[in-house]
């Protein structure tokens, strides 16, 4: 079998079981975002901002993934929601698979909202469906404004760009505006949003996009058996 | 076929085309640095500064890699030195047989120095020698400073770490000495350097490093033939 029909069957069997996943997450309304972002571009802060702020009595649930160490899953540890860290122990991205153990040994479905926080790595988790209602896509100032035309399939298939370190726009050469032009080019579609987690800029707004978000996915659930 | 048995047939295929291109650059005397970091960590930003200060009468040359557009080489051409783009249209790494293509095109093969850019990406890049001399790790210090302890694979295989971005530190969290000590726990014999690509601060430590290696290489390579 060449590398390339593997390559399909690998990512075949993974659509498979991300579309059970997709299943259950609908039948128990729960809003499930996959975070993808380049190592350090602070999906945690984002969740640690997140888990700090979340509107009394919101449900919710954390898998984050990692090559090595369960640094995330400490840091997320002290808000009291469930968190389980995956470790790949070298998997550049979180599969299908590894999400479904996850939750087996997380324990808490009945969420509302299930935040997967993926590899830091801005190319191959985009390949792998986690059975996400959407992929979310954060990107650091410091990483440049270029970076959605250079790994164009990760912004395509984000529903969201969370622009993250807004504090440290005086001190890099980051245009904003051609970021957002560059983010709309590749995915016209795509909503923006621009945070810092140090400073708790825009977080207001990203909460309100996961309420939006929540609303609109109980309206298209069905509807509660008897 | 098993997807493991296909990677390393994959893994196998090119480290034989690695070494026939090791065994060219030896005979040639070219020292070639593979460069590996995230998205957005500043290999173009150090190749810059590394082209505009180059010793006069040294030759050097540079492939690029990107999954899309050639913007790194066109911010690489103006110093005047042979630059390839490698658009990998999707792939997360750059290969040795891309390497070898790339070569072909650019047509320098009688160098001093070969800079080999990676596509921005901590974790695969790892995987695929690609002849080289030695690898090198760029980290910004916006990144944070466990990750060597989170990307092990490519810290261990990197003879040098190049932090870079000093010139952010006022404004993040990152501890200097503890990102010195997390590369030296997952690589003791690995040489690290400070540089800021904004500020120049650091480069002509960088530049002593390469002359430095230009100068062993030298030393180990075989007579030249009459």
């Amino acid at each position: 079998m060449s590398r390339v029909s593997v390559k399909r069957k690998v990512l075949r069997e993974n659509d498979r079981i991300a579309e059970e996943l997709r299943a259950r997450f609908r039948a128990r309304n729960v809003l499930t975002l996959n975070l993808i972002s380049s190592p350090g571009a602070g999906k945690t802060s984002l969740l640690e901002q997140t888990l700090r702020r979340f509107p009394a009595g919101r449900k919710t649930a954390v898998l984050t993934g990692d090559i090595e160490t369960d640094n995330d899953a400490k840091r997320l540890e002290p808000f009291g929601f469930p968190v389980k860290q995956i470790t790949t122990g070298g998997s550049c991205h979180l599969d299908a698979q590894m999400v479904e153990r996850g939750l087996s040994s997380l324990g808490a479905e009945d969420v509302d909202v299930l935040f997967i926080e993926n590899i830091g790595n801005l190319v191959c988790p985009a390949s792998f469906d986690l059975g996400e209602a959407c992929k979310i896509v954060v990107l650091s100032v410091a990483e440049g404004d270029d970076k959605p035309l250079k790994y164009p399939a990760t912004f395509v298939r984000s529903a969201l760009v969370v622009i993250n370190k807004t504090d440290l726009l005086p001190y890099v050469s980051f245009d904003m505006s051609r970021a957002r032009d560059n983010a709309k080019r590749v995915h016209p579609g795509v909503d923006i949003i621009e945070v810092s987690c140090t400073t708790g800029q825009g977080i207001d707004e990203w909460l309100r996009w996961i309420e939006k978000r929540l609303a609109a996915a109980r309206k298209t659930a069905p509807a509660p058996k008897d």
